[in-house]
């Protein structure tokens, strides 16, 4: 790593609600001189909003624009040829940048590491510039705080399960764990809900949609309208320890 | 709910770097009449070493020090019977500075539905007075993090266990899932050593020691000694999604 290139930071911003950025996430972006982050075509990116307040105008401002929000695509490589010749570009324009002194930070909801977009920058960058990833409060501990109950105690397996699955595979993990979390629903949510029904799970399914964001909802998961469910909402089935049960044994 | 009772919060302090405590925990902190956190007999508590620089003289500390650390007990209801003494005891002391309408902050390393200590202080409280769950990053996180690889993404499944499960049930669960955490060491950890051999996960398997914070020590799991592992270490088995692979497809 040359000395002269600008340091690569991947920035996790926590849930939504700006307050619960970390304090060196805050640090971090007022000493960047570069703030990157993804958006959508229409040109929205909520990294950006829960950092907004820390953005200055001196700030270069690097948007990473998805090429598209559907599976469907004129790139001769179909979706995965357009992704991966998005993230090519976009982190040719983020080394661009380091290769210049500048350093880069690059937003990212939740954790940067746990179910992220920033991921495909990171692994792109990783070798040739200097990293740190500053590790931030993810969705899942966010639905549980404000379901305010327990997500895992004790002995207790917690899963955490992309709603993208297969639902056979869905319905296998949900019956075999203690405690779960299912991210990533929206389109997925009928499914989610076919799986957590037939694992015999959806009476304890609770529904957090925007978690400390403004309009949130929680539910619970089996009253939830599927169309009315975005990708940033998740199903929990929280902790099963009693009050009353011996510390750290497991009701199922 | 009584208006004249004070409010309960746990509160999140992060793994470990008092620079990855949220900016809405240290605000909560600075708000509260009451600090309470969870310390072992000979009075060190990690908890309050994260937060010390915001902890003010004119704080009321209250010290909820653990009867005991080894599973030994005279108490007639033996280890179990002292625990839940300690924790009636200890939950009856937050009432009362409640009911007098004091602010009580009680400092939860990591996230404090997460595995934690807070939740046993939570469930005694939470149906007699208002409570408020402030969600922090989690050792899970910090690991990735100081590791600097992705955790999980796509479609991979993350399993959280704890090291104190039988080693048969950690063995088929970590080879029936594509990413894992190990959560408590220290005593634990030839077990889950063992496990991780015998479900094949061994080779992949990385070690974090007291992640962002003093003494921090990252490894190949395999190269560890087993007398050096205190508890607050963890086991991962990160992402197996290539950087050439297609997008959120799974290695394994």
């Amino acid at each position: 790593m040359n000395g002269k290139n600008g340091k690569l930071y991947g920035v996790g911003l926590g849930p939504g609600d700006p307050s619960l950025m970390t304090v060196r996430a805050v640090a971090v972006i007022a000493e960047a001189d570069v703030i990157a982050y993804h958006s959508a075509r229409h040109g929205r990116s909520i990294a950006r909003s829960i950092a907004a307040e820390h953005i200055r105008a001196d700030h270069i401002e690097e948007r990473l624009v998805y090429p598209l929000t559907v599976e469907t695509t004129d790139h001769p490589g179909g979706y995965q040829g357009a992704m991966d010749e998005f993230y090519a570009e976009a982190s040719a324009r983020l080394a661009a940048h380091l290769d210049a002194g500048r350093t880069v930070a690059v937003l990212a909801e939740g954790d940067p590491l746990f179910y992220g977009s920033y991921m495909h920058m990171h692994k792109r960058l990783v070798d040739r510039y200097d990293t740190e990833v500053i590790p931030g409060v993810t969705s899942v501990s966010a639905a549980a705080a404000r379901l305010g109950t327990p997500l895992a105690e004790g002995e207790e397996v917690l899963t955490i399960l992309p709603g993208t699955l297969p639902e056979e595979e869905l319905t296998a993990r949900l019956a075999a764990t203690d405690v779960a979390v299912v991210m990533k629903l929206g389109r997925t949510f009928p499914k989610v809900r076919r799986a957590l029904e037939s694992s015999g799970r959806l009476g304890e399914a609770r529904y957090v949609e925007r978690a400390t964001m403004s309009g949130e909802r929680i539910a619970e998961l089996a009253d939830v309208d599927a169309e009315s469910v975005p990708y940033f909402s998740v199903a929990v089935l929280p902790s099963q320890v009693d009050v009353s049960g011996p510390c750290g044994s497991r009701a199922r």
